[in-house]
C-alpha cells in the first residue's frame, strides 16, 4: 500500500507456487508482478521468451526492491521447459477455451496449491500473453483452469494485477494470513462503575438545566444519551477526556488563582476532579 | 487478466464505495486503480489534490478502456471535502497509527461496505500518497482502518494494487461474485454401462495378451486400471476416443481398401464399431 514500511527485521515469507509468465512484453509488468509476488510471500518467478532486454530500467522501478526475485527468474525456450518439473499446474484465462478442464476461482486454487505444497508438490501457475494470453496448447498442460471472478463488461485484468490475485489469494488461502498490525489502544476501556458515576454528573446537571423535557419522557431521553456514549467504548483516557470536558462547560473558565482546587462534592453525583487533560 | 477480453453486450456492474486517492503523483498508479475498479464493479473516482498534469498519456494508457471512470473522477482540494457526503469511511494504511481505530483485513471490509450500501449509505475508501501514505489528521476523519495481510518483509503494496485488493475484496464480499465461465463439456459424463464394456473389452485383450500377470494379482491389477480410467471422468466422447484409440492399437492398420467394414463381435466383450475421430 502507499506508505507501507518495509520492515527488514522481520522474517520473511517465501515459498508458494512458481510464477510463470509466458511471453511477457512489458517490463513494467514483469516488475509490477515481482512485487506483487514479495508482497505475500511467493519467491518464483519463471519467464517463457520474454522480450529481449525485459530487465529494464521500468522493470526494476516498478519491482520497487523485489529485485531479488527479478534477479532469480529463470527463463526457459518454452512452456513444456519452464514446466517440466512441476506436479501440478493451473492456467489462468479469463475465456472458456473449450477443453473441458475444471474451472476454479483464486481462492479455491490458491488451497489447492497451499495443499499440495504440504504435501511436497513443486507446482506452479501459468499467466499468458498481455494481448492474446495463453494459447489452447499451452492450456492443455494444466491440470486446471484458474479464472477471476470480474464485472463482466470490463474482464480485462493487468497481467501484474492477475499475479497479484494469485498471490493474495494463495497467501490468504484457509485463513492463515495475519493483518500486519492490530488495534491498538494504549489504555484498558473504562470500568462500567466509573461509566455510570459519570453518566450520573452528567444527568444530574442536564436535570438542573431543564434538559429533560417533558418529564416523561426522562427515562428514554437518559437511555438514548447513554447509548450514544456507550458506542465509543470509552476507554479509561477517553473517559477522563469527556467528563474534564463536560466539568469545564459546566463550571465555566478555570479561575487562574487557584492551582490546585480542592473542590467539595455538590452532590451524591458529583465528578471527581479531573481534567482529562492528561 | 492478460489476453482478457472484455464483453460489452453484457451487463455492467457499476456502484460500491468510493475510491478516494489523497495526493496521487504518478498518472499510471491512477489509471491502474481505474482498470482495477472497472474490473470489479466500482465506478466512482475521487482525486484529492492530484499532481498537476494527472490525466496524461500514462493515466490513460493504463486505465486501458476505463476511461469513463477518469472522466467522471471528482477533483477536490482537501480531503475534508472529498469525504463531505459520505456516511461512512475507511482509511487504509499499512502501520499502526496510535489512533485506537478498528483495524480490519479487506475482506471484512469489503462484506462492511457492501452491507452499509445495500442501507442506502453512501461509503468511501481513502487511499494515501505513494510514498508517505495518509497523514494523522486524515486518518482521524476514518471510522476504521483498512490494512492488507502481507508478508512482513515486504510490506510496501503499489497503490493500486491495494485499489484492487479493495475492490475484489467488496465484489467478492459475501459469496457474491461469479466466475466469468465455468467448465464446459460438450459432452454428458458417459454412461456406466458403456464404460463397463469398454474395460470389460480392454481387459479381454489384456487378457489374451497375458497382461494379467501372475494370475492371482489380475484382480487388484483390473481394479487399478478401471481406477486410473475411471479419474478421467470420462465423457461418451472421451470414451469414444479412447475406444478407438484401443481397437486400433489392437487390430494394426485400417485396411485402406475396406471403406465401411462391418465387424462381426469377436466375443461377448466385443467392441462397437468407432474410431473416436469425431
Amino acid at each position: 500500500m502507499s506508505g507501507a514500511g518495509t520492515d527488514h527485521t522481520r522474517e520473511s515469507i517465501t515459498g508458494g507456487p512458481a510464477i510463470i509468465l509466458v511471453e511477457p512484453q512489458l517490463g513494467e509488468n514483469i516488475g509490477m508482478s515481482a512485487r506483487a509476488m514479495a508482497n505475500f510471500g511467493l519467491s518464483e518467478l519463471r519467464l517463457v521468451n520474454p522480450r529481449e532486454n525485459w530487465l529494464n530500467q521500468k522493470t526494476e522501478a516498478t519491482a520497487a526492491g523485489a529485485v531479488s526475485i527479478l534477479q532469480n527468474a529463470q527463463i526457459f525456450p518454452t512452456v513444456e521447459a519452464a514446466i517440466a518439473d512441476l506436479n501440478f499446474l493451473y492456467a489462468t484465462t479469463a475465456r472458456e477455451r473449450g477443453q473441458g478442464k475444471e474451472v476454479v476461482g483464486p481462492d479455491h486454487a490458491g488451497a489447492n496449491l497451499k495443499a499440495r505444497i504440504a504435501q511436497g508438490q513443486k507446482v506452479g501457475v501459468l499467466f499468458g500473453r498481455e494481448r492474446t494470453g495463453l494459447e489452447n496448447p499451452e492450456i492443455t498442460h494444466a491440470d486446471a483452469i484458474v479464472t477471476f471472478p470480474v464485472n463482466p463488461a470490463y474482464a480485462s485484468l493487468n497481467l501484474s494485477q492477475a499475479v497479484l490475485l494469485m498471490s493474495y489469494s494463495f497467501m490468504t488461502a484457509g485463513g492463515a494470513a495475519t493483518l500486519p498490525f492490530e488495534r491498538k489502544t494504549r489504555w484498558p476501556p473504562a470500568e462500567r462503575g466509573t461509566v455510570l458515576s459519570f453518566f450520573d454528573y452528567l444527568e444530574s446537571q442536564l436535570e438542573e438545566r431543564g434538559f429533560f423535557r417533558p418529564p416523561q419522557k426522562r427515562e428514554l431521553m437518559s437511555r438514548n444519551l447513554r447509548n450514544i456514549f456507550n458506542r465509543i467504548e470509552m476507554s479509561e483516557q477517553d473517559l477522563r477526556t469527556l467528563r474534564g470536558m463536560f466539568v469545564r462547560l459546566v463550571e465555566g473558565p478555570r479561575q487562574p488563582q487557584t492551582k490546585k482546587r480542592i473542590r467539595p462534592p455538590k452532590s451524591a453525583n458529583a465528578m471527581p476532579d479531573q481534567d482529562g487533560s492528561s
